[in-house]
């Protein structure tokens, strides 16, 4: 590809409004360009890249016996409806009224589809187990699109269901399918992703795995152990907390605290640390409005995606006072709360001994409380935040706090969809059955802007060998030079003819020009010839990641430049 | 593939609703799968030939300089409005809300987005000309969706989009994207597709051309000349007509007629013949409600596509009383009509004497009418039909009246795009100019349909080589047999390492259903082991297309069948 007819330009100045660098790269260097809030088109570079990271995902989908089909990006309502979701999911989802007045809507997922395409074509136990997924423009109505292609409105995704006839079964596909995303991301060329568990907690939740590219940019915290490499989204994470002095040192005593109401006013007034206090925080379940009263050692902080999972619904802030609680003297001792209430205690409690709570009476707390004399019979919860500090529950290894981009996600649907649509199989044993789904998803423009923020440095982008546009960017300086041209436009056709993808800058602008627009744009590597460096009969040859220079007899380029390209990709290959 | 894990099953019932033969057999083979009116999910098999046919055509486009981008599904109403066209389409177009409230809607085409991705990223002559494309999903709301993948509502399609700093640019550029084009359909396997010009008429339309696949199940109606190559879509058609009997034999006379008002009442009544009339066909136009009169000679049919071209309107029937005239007595001498009334003569009246045509008087004709004499600077246009019989207006030869469906389409747009939303490129002499545009259309499926009903005998369909789902269909006969069990795996697994994409049936049924859904499904290659050819250690390859079989030595089997596939792929190359 010539650059001087390329479409796209390349821009010196930070667009405004963007501040993630992915953003921020990919519209100075010419690959994205917005149409509408999350919505953007993608200029030639970056469909290169979209094709190259689709192909990687077809290999390794094929590679587990995945069938690739297309379903319908426009369904119809009762395809919804009996799922339940054409209720259940709100305005992410568009909908519209055809020409007929038939109820439409925009797949921003497939499951219902999916099954819709599989029932009554699968009709045996033997022809499971089988995964069909499908690489496709999805639209979800997200009201929070931000950062270019990390966070949109319209995307490609490849989404795959896979469809079991026991959980046995699910569970080893499961796990074949967990591989190939690893072996997905690292080809596509990251090195720092982690896969973290979802939502498999207590509550009978179904086991999912994200995989997180790991970057300040991303959305999502992280803790991780660097130790054994345990990892877990936030919302989810556990940890060993810090112990404290556990032993009994009193009998239970009622002190006046006055207008001490914060966790730091009362340790202050009573000369005590937050270690030795046990705090309330409540809510108002969305649900129900019933009040729910959470107890945590005075130094922990409520993680409230486990505590909803716990109450089985959103948590709204509340006054406490409409439910005869005093604010700020709420303690764990003689509470009364109206019925239906929960009151649950986190594990920080458990050894807790010879600590403040409040009295449950305005102006007043307790002292010298214990747990396992004063309440013996509690039951734990984990509702905890994951602090600074604390140990991996694993190794015991000290947890490191990051940030993540979900790039993708791997889930075990169970029956959900099957029994709600009514697709059966019929069993060895002459029974019918729900089959058994897991359903397995990566957006590709994300992981494409998630390679970006994982690689760029100051000057620009940096592709991996495997997802790059082109192998090379071809810079020769001086190309108003009769004989500079010449070899140019010789080499430019040697490359192209040896299966080397290259952009050619034919421009006849500055070395500076040139050399910063390579950078930009991040090709893998760069190749200048220059009068000088062709007075030596040597191209220039500059790694864009490492900044490596190579010196390179013009006359052996071709051959180098294809064992540089084959043996990036082949160590890819063997880190698999 | 095995295809006890294929998803899809075989049908031996003609599905009720279809009719035509792509339809039917792409639901019989497992091909396709309905989810509402004009919205299908396509199974493997069809996912692997759309994949094939998207790579001929990503392959052609960039052979011509196209550079692949990808354009929103959805977009805001303020790009379209840019164009005019938010309000000039009518419902075909989708439109909805998103949660912000804003006007989208579904991109049926993508001329605003094209131009939206180019300006700005294109400033200069110098990087002209370019072409940018995709291949992407499309919904149109169509009122008349049928017959399968042939005209369906959601469609995967390859748009195209050139821009141009003169005219003789576009020329030069049109021409290479035709013959782009007709690579396209040869690799993909058409015979028989004909290229037709579209509106270029004598009222200053554009260039375009349609390619059409030749089959009695298309919807246009076409017209070939079979000896000089000679084709047009019927609405466009021109033709040699017969001639008559040309001389003056009389003063003009009137007659009375009674009840005689058609054509062939009239002629019946005077005892003379329909090329001796000159009949009158009136309209109202649908704008301004004028009436429009055109006068053909007595055998001919008015092609109405051309007359509408004329008056720039759509065209309604009328009741002539309300404009004065009498029906069934309207003639071309002495006609009154309102001011601002159309009244055209077809061409073929040029020479015409001696005819009848109305009085323009209840219950009257007149008759020994001449052209000539009477009507001397009469001008003529061209609105007749052709008809079976008449002759080529390039070579003489007599045209062929045959049916197709338009598989393509390309067309020069001009300017009309660039002007209305501003984008400009500098000229050479410092001056700023409006790019010229060109258009490419392809739809995949509809490719993939046409070219099933093109091929497809009574038994099943038939693919091309070149796009088949799987090059081989392997049918082991009596796979319970150890031997042949063995056998196949061993060759399943070879001909899959030589790189023959194989469907092979390793299901322990009859010969005859593993026979009959091979036929059914389509591949070009059929191979047969069973305990009978294996007794000669021979495999039996039946080619699917001309029923023509041999027997290949077992151990020759991987090497010949790598042939006979490479062979039927040069072979269409080579006649490119």
């Amino acid at each position: 590809m010539k650059i001087s007819k390329l479409v796209g330009k390349r821009e010196k100045e930070t667009p405004s409004g963007a501040t993630l660098k992915s953003h921020i790269l990919m519209l100075r260097a010419g690959y994205i360009k917005q149409v509408a809030q999350g919505i953007f088109s993608l200029l030639p570079p970056t469909q290169r890249v979209s094709l190259k990271v689709q192909n990687i995902i077809r290999e390794e989908m094929n590679r587990v016996g995945g069938q690739e089909v297309l379903l319908p990006v426009v369904m119809p309502r009762e395809l919804w409806e009996m799922s339940g979701r054409y209720s259940s999911i709100k305005n992410e989802m568009v909908r519209f009224k055809d020409r007929a007045v038939h109820d439409m809507v925009l797949g921003m997922t497939h499951e219902e589809a999916a099954v819709h395409l599989a029932m009554n074509n699968i009709k045996s136990h033997e022809q499971l187990p089988f995964m069909i997924y499908q690489i496709q423009t999805k639209f979800r109505d997200e009201p929070r699109s931000r950062g270019g292609l990390i966070r949109v409105r319209e995307f490609t995704m490849k989404d795959g269901y896979s469809f079991h006839a026991t959980q046995e079964d699910l569970d080893a596909y499961y796990t074949k399918v967990y591989e190939a995303y690893k072996r997905i991301y690292k080809r596509i060329g990251f090195k720092k992703f982690v896969v973290v568990e979802g939502d498999n907690g207590m509550m009978g939740g179904k086991v999912s795995h994200e995989y997180m590219a790991v970057t300040p940019a991303g959305e999502d915290s992280l803790v991780i152990c660097e130790n054994c490499g345990y990892s877990s989204n936030m919302e989810v994470a556990s940890s060993i907390k810090s112990e404290n002095d556990n032993t009994v040192k009193g009998e239970v005593t009622e002190v006046f605290t006055g207008n001490a109401h914060t966790i730091e006013e009362v340790c202050a007034f009573l000369e005590t640390d937050q270690l030795h206090c046990a705090k309330a925080v409540c809510y108002e379940k969305e649900t129900d409005g019933k009040l729910v009263v959470v107890f945590v050692r005075g130094d922990q902080e409520i993680n409230e995606m486990k505590l909803q999972k716990i109450v089985q619904s959103e948590l709204l802030p509340t006054e406490v006072e409409k439910f005869g609680l005093f604010a700020g003297n709420i303690g764990c001792l003689n509470l009364n709360v109206p019925e239906g209430s929960y009151v649950l205690f986190d594990k920080t409690l458990q050894k807790l001994e010879n600590f403040v709570t409040g009295a449950n009476k305005k102006d007043f707390h307790i002292k010298n409380v214990s747990m396992s004399r004063d309440l013996p019979n509690t039951e734990y919860v984990d509702v905890c935040l994951v602090k600074p500090g604390e140990k991996c529950v694993s190794c015991g290894h000290e947890l490191s706090h990051t940030r993540g981009i979900e790039i993708g996600n791997i889930f075990q649907l169970g029956t959900r969809y099957t029994k709600a649509m009514g697709m059966k199989i019929n069993m060895p044993d002459g029974s019918e059955k729900e089959p058994i789904m897991g359903c397995y998803g990566i957006g590709v423009g994300r992981a494409i802007a998630s390679i970006v923020e994982e690689k760029a440095d100051d000057k620009g982008i940096i592709w991996p060998m495997t997802i790059a546009p082109w192998h090379v960017h071809f810079c020769p300086i001086r190309i108003d030079d009769e004989n500079v041209a010449a070899v140019s436009e010789e080499l430019y056709k040697k490359m192209e003819k040896a299966g080397i993808e290259v952009l050619f800058d034919d421009r006849n602008v500055s070395a500076g020009v040139k050399l910063t627009d390579s950078e930009l744009m991040g090709m893998p590597i760069r190749v200048v010839i220059s009068p000088k460096t062709m007075a030596n009969s040597q191209a220039e040859v500059t790694i864009r990641e490492t900044d490596e220079k190579l010196f390179i007899p013009i006359n052996d380029l071709i051959s180098e430049l294809k064992m540089m390209i084959e043996d990036e990709i082949n160590e890819i290959e063997k880190s698999l």
